[in-house]
């Protein structure tokens, strides 16, 4: 561990002594073991410790170490096990269960700490130089494995962590633009602009362990995008490390100079370079901010609702609806507490919507974030209320907002809580054109369900409306499977994959802010056409003809690293 | 000519007997004297006739022909001269001076007219076999030399008019978008979606004469764009052909497929491929569309109020403002007229600005755009009204606006009138932080008004900004310079060329929406970086290894075509 570069847990999702606890969640239990059929009160497995892992040893040569220290010093080039480990894999569920079966495969032989863009021109030269592969790396948090080497690489793997390269450079504030090194983590870069009266507004689910870098090179998303834009939107300019050359994008609010570079770059997870430094839009901090709940009949209504909303003359900063289990789900992890906040649907509530004749088992929940002055959040609200109100629902106020608000950031947690008990939980998401979006929703589910009763083993999945365009929405699904059998890592292949194929057969992306690392390139040519991927290889090639940069990762040459993708191969 | 396709003048803007006047104009002529010192009542150059060009004969081989003819039949296949040199030339100030001057240099060869998507695939592949240059072409309206072949070609060189294929072919009515074939021009277009209740909103100045294909081609903007979004937001999807495959991407609201392959066929110009049809953002026709029209003490006022309402609550249509000689410009352009509504500034708004103490000569012309539901106007309305006044600004109703609606597209046509007067008239437009937006506006005119005391001609320029976005702004201006020497094409080359290198030299980028061509290529390093031009060489180089998609656009291979940016070469 460096000092000051935060590092996740070997086997889990951020940091050490954190994770989810259902104790103070009365309805949780049930609600698990009514889904999959687990006991979460029962004893759960044991981490083993890091020790019992047989860790593969670092084959990095005397001479790169070398060149490699004679550039950052010996404390920046780290190779002892846990470094490695933890640079070996993301976060996928995947990741997680092969590391904790201690299937480390190809872990990167040496973790590098530039802590300037000189000293990472250096480092990318010196890798390129000596054949050696070449892995950046952020918070670690990424779920598509684009942070491992191919598991048959032979040559020296070098994972590059940008930790070091943490800072706010820079406010132009007549622009509303900063210059921000790659490597802040999302916590961090926030309070360095909050500091100065302003925020970026960036905040995907990953945020306190994900980092601006990681966010360019894999097109994230934040829950508050329908207002800031995806992160597309919010970087203006980078600066980007390639062999031998450093790509310099001025901050421009527009540009027609030919294909964008800069749309090249982002989504490019680590194949054309190392991201060092992005101009980023960046906002004053509102007046009022504001997330009102809302409930409808069913979660068709919520679909219908959000479309009307994105089209409506309110510019919301957020609205998303869960399906009817996704409801049930956050419901049923309230938390019991005095505090009146905390009751998700009173049961005057509950009585009120038996009443207008809902079925409680169907009801979608609903947050919409609401940002601006005072009196353009009343006006926004007005519009927004009467569309709810068009749609059957009704609203229930601030109070389930806030609980949202608090526990945004914690869902990772769940899944090693679940993981611990046997579950396999994960998550796909998409986006489609309105006209597709119950139906991606409904066969996928259908799709899912039917594969659990062929595997014979139980399992659930959820989703809820994430992000809404003009033209269309994401949906984000979540699954939970109970296998705790030495078939585990086949069903889960199976789960994901039929998932993603029910994208790809419901007029859908293989993502739309995960990215596709080697989890979702077996679906490339699928999404974008033999053509589109042909122009990606190009692109790769040219840039990186030794193959040296991320190799294997959005398109593979004729050689996919994950067997999962081929359960039946 | 082929039926059903409209064709511009050989030597001018759009159709035979269109063009501008100034007899009911009655401040523009001493308005031009003034400026520029040319008498705009003496009599006019005469434009040659067509006969008396030496046209370059077509080195189309018969082998060739007959591949062609083959696939799309005689009549598709035409060689005759106008239809080679109406082909061989956009209609940049450039490109008309050569026209008209009978320096013809490196025509097409033939130019065809595919009807259907299999035709272009056909077409395509035919050329490659047999090493010819494919030259994609639509409208005819590219200003930035994208349309012409390289001076010193010896291949056959075919364009491949797409205005055959000019349909509406689908509209998702759940999901607003239009499937739509690239070569439909901006008016039939916009019959086509509105007989069924839509608009794209995307209405460039070039709107008449020029593509859907064009428009993605190039990275387009509209004078709407600030509520549509520029081309890049609006185009969801798209066909592209290549040499023997075709680009599907199917219309998505985001995706993190990586490399956007979508923003890669963005703006180059035919480089990859030849875009087909693409999917597109469509709305519905708004309840209220009102122009409103304020004026600034000065041009900076004007600036800051446009950042202000692009940063508020109101989410406009557009908002332009322009300096005071563009104002000055726009004034003396009004036409003479009993209606009310074509008198720009009323005698008594003029004394209202003295009494305020205002300098008429500074004053800056200003037009916002609003659409939506007429309370929704009105709240807008009362948003920027407010941020006006705080700059020390006045309304003054929607007359000025109409007036600008009805005229909006003409400005071309001023061109060529002013051509025939020995007046060299031509527009550079470019994005910048808002930080830079004054001083780029102040420096482009210094060095271009220091550039003409130098050359000891007479010329003009001025500005509007066209754009806003949360960090800045386009700028877009035009110039006029009197000069109808031999050295005219000098003059115009070193003015051009002093204005672009201007935006280099503050923070500014070599187009905002006009693309790159061969005219704007010479920047790109600086624009872009070296590095940024090196991944699109890669790009082109990787697609396209014979050169035979619209070789030299963009950037060159060492052989710049157009001798214009080296005048002193």
């Amino acid at each position: 561990m460096i000092e000051g570069v935060k590092q996740q847990k070997w086997w889990g999702w951020g940091e050490e002594g954190k994770g989810y606890r259902y104790e103070d969640k009365p309805k949780f239990p049930a609600f698990v073991k009514k889904m999959v059929g687990v006991d979460i009160t029962a004893p759960a497995e044991t981490i083993p410790p890091f020790s019992s892992l047989n860790v593969p040893a670092s084959q990095l040569t005397d001479e790169l170490r070398g060149t490699l220290a004679g550039i950052l010093g010996d404390t920046y080039v780290q190779t002892d096990d846990e470094t490695r480990v933890v640079h070996g894999f993301g976060k996928g569920l995947r990741d997680l269960m092969r590391v904790r079966a201690g299937q480390l495969e190809r872990i990167p032989d040496v973790v590098l700490y530039p802590g300037s863009q000189r000293e990472v021109e250096q480092v990318v030269d010196a890798c390129v130089e000596a054949d050696a592969v070449v892995i950046p790396f952020g918070g670690g948090s990424n779920i598509v494995a684009a942070l491992e080497a191919e598991p048959g690489e032979t040559r020296q793997v070098v994972s590059v962590n940008l930790g070091r390269m943490n800072k706010v450079l820079e406010i132009d504030e007549n622009s509303g633009l900063a210059h921000i090194q790659a490597g802040v983590f999302g916590p961090d870069m926030e309070d360095q602009l909050r500091a100065k009266g302003w925020t970026m507004g960036h905040h995907p689910d990953s945020f306190v362990w994900s980092t601006l870098g990681g966010w360019i090179a894999t097109r994230s998303s934040g829950m508050q995008s329908d207002k800031y834009g995806d992160i597309a939107d919010i970087c203006r300019g980078l600066t980007m490390v390639m062999p031998g050359q450093v790509l310099e994008l001025r901050p421009l609010p527009s540009t027609s100079s030919g294909p964008s570079v800069r749309e090249m770059v982002l989504g490019s997870e680590g194949r054309l370079g190392i991201i060092t430094s992005a101009w980023v839009n960046v906002h004053r901090i509102p007046e009022v901010r504001e997330l009102q709940a809302y409930f409808y009949p069913t979660y068709e209504d919520g679909l219908r609702a959000c479309q009307q909303i994105v089209e409506s003359d309110a510019h919301v900063m957020m609205a998303r609806v869960s399906d009817a289990i996704e409801t049930q789900y956050i419901m049923a992890n309230g938390k019991k507490s005095k505090s009146k906040v905390s009751s998700l649907v009173s049961k005057g509530i509950q009585k009120l919507m038996v009443q207008k004749g809902w079925d409680l088992e169907q009801i979608a929940m609903s947050f919409v974030g609401f940002e601006g002055s005072a009196s353009h959040v009343r006006y926004e609200k007005g519009i927004v209320g009467k569309i709810v109100r068009d749609n059957g629902g009704m609203g229930v106020g601030k109070g389930p907002g806030a609980l949202y608000d608090q526990k945004k950031y914690d869902t990772p947690y769940i899944r090693d809580f679940m993981l611990d008990r046997g579950m396999l939980c994960d998550v796909s998401e998409t986006t489609t054109p309105w006209a597709y979006a119950e139906q991606i929703h409904t066969n996928t589910v259908e799709r899912f369900n039917k594969l659990m009763d062929e595997l014979g083993v139980q399992g659930v999945v959820f989703c809820h409306l994430s992000h809404s365009y003009h033209s269309g929405a994401c949906q984000y699904f979540t699954f939970a499977i109970n296998d705790n059998s030495a078939n585990a890592m086949r069903t889960y292949d199976l789960a994901k994959r039929e998932i993603q194929q029910s994208f790809m057969d419901n007029h859908a992306t293989v993502s739309h802010h995960h990215g596709v690392g080697e989890e979702h390139s077996p679906w490339m040519e699928q999404d974008i056409s033999p053509a589109g991927v042909f122009i990606q290889r190009k692109l790769f090639e040219g840039v990186d003809p030794g193959n040296n940069l991320n190799p294997g990762k959005i398109i593979h040459d004729g050689k996919p690293g994950i067997t999962s993708n081929s359960p039946d191969a």
